[in-house]
């Protein structure tokens, strides 16, 4: 159904370059490379069966699920005919570029459109691991709180976009949207955000019609 | 109101010896020391809230608020009394024995009878560095949901109390507290499990029990 990659040794001590490596490879191959990060339980995977779901016809699509252990969310993923490889961190607590690149060369690129890394459950040490994806997406989910961005600054500062995940819980959470956002944006100016909830299914159209442009960007330029 | 400490560079090389001497110092001055530890948005901040509302007219109560920036948690944590320091880990994802026996310096234990450690929102890192404590405390919130024992595995491992916190929002969530407990059981068997909730407070008169014999038992030690 699907490999299982144990990642944690280090092949290249240089992690940009092995990114700049990645980066590289993407264009050439045509596909889109999206680095999911979010803290543990934030709905990495569940997002990524709603993008799968809006996605999967038009484009295929390739996921490796990042886990310090178990291969329950690659189970999940395999479940929708997207390509799917586990990799494990045997305790590491990001992927890096390297692990991301032979991840890369387990799962195949070959006839794949878009990529996702969904990364270790962790809202510090992926965002400073550099990966050579085009995209950093990152979620918050409303029961977390909006005060993420001041104590987890660095992660807000790197990603490309947020999803405000779980909105369907709102009324029971003192969450704040438009705080949090404006948090996150005194970071990251440019950071786009949408607000989405992967168990209603509301609100990923956007999400899905940025990953579509990012796709037809790159089939011009292949 | 509070200190804030920068506890980056490391100054021994050797945790265990570092924990080691923590643990004798908690004994000889009389103090209990409780690692707290959960992802980010678990409700670690609004935990310790209930447990000083319940055991802060008896103990005095010192908090180390360790985060990677900023300083809104010491500042909830000084609203209440409690004797409180604000360790900032400079990105670094979580906090080992020796940043925390300079934070406990800092602190200073005089006149105290518990001590918690709020270590970094993170279930990988935290998990692999000792810091001294008599308790390792732990929260999985409801709305992370109940496979975090199969991702995280350590962070169970390692923990002697588990804290089910926000169990005001079963009703939304899927998650099964009797599979989340078989779980942690199944990695950590003397693992003390408790369902709370910081928003309504219920469920914290075992735990907050818990911490007073540990401390009525440090007493007749010291």
């Amino acid at each position: 159904m699907f490999r299982i990659l144990e990642t944690k040794e280090h092949i290249l001590a240089d992690n940009a370059a092995a990114a700049e490596q990645t980066r590289e490879q993407m264009k050439k191959d045509g596909v889109v490379l999206v680095n999911l990060m979010g803290s543990p339980g934030a709905g990495k995977t569940s997002v990524l069966l709603r993008l799968i779901g809006l996605l999967g016809k038009d484009y295929r699509i390739g996921v490796m699920e990042a886990d310090v252990d178990s291969d329950v969310d690659a189970k999940t993923i395999a479940a929708t005919g997207a390509r799917v490889i586990q990799l494990h961190t045997a305790g590491l607590c990001h992927m890096d570029a390297d692990m991301t690149r032979r991840g890369l060369d387990a799962l195949g690129l070959d006839g794949l459109d878009l990529v996702f890394l969904e990364n270790i459950g962790n809202l510090v040490c992926p965002a400073e691991f550099e990966i050579g994806a085009d995209l950093r997406m990152m979620l918050l989910s409303v029961p977390e709180g909006d005060d993420k961005p001041l104590k987890y600054p660095l992660m807000f500062t790197v990603s490309d976009v947020l999803l405000f995940n779980k909105i369907d819980t709102l009324p029971i959470f003192d969450f704040d949207a438009a705080k949090a956002a404006e948090r996150a944006r005194a970071l990251n100016p440019e950071i786009r955000i949408f607000s989405v909830s992967a168990k209603t299914g509301d609100g990923f159209e956007p999400v899905a019609a940025l990953l579509r442009e990012a796709m037809e960007q790159r089939r011009t330029q292949a």
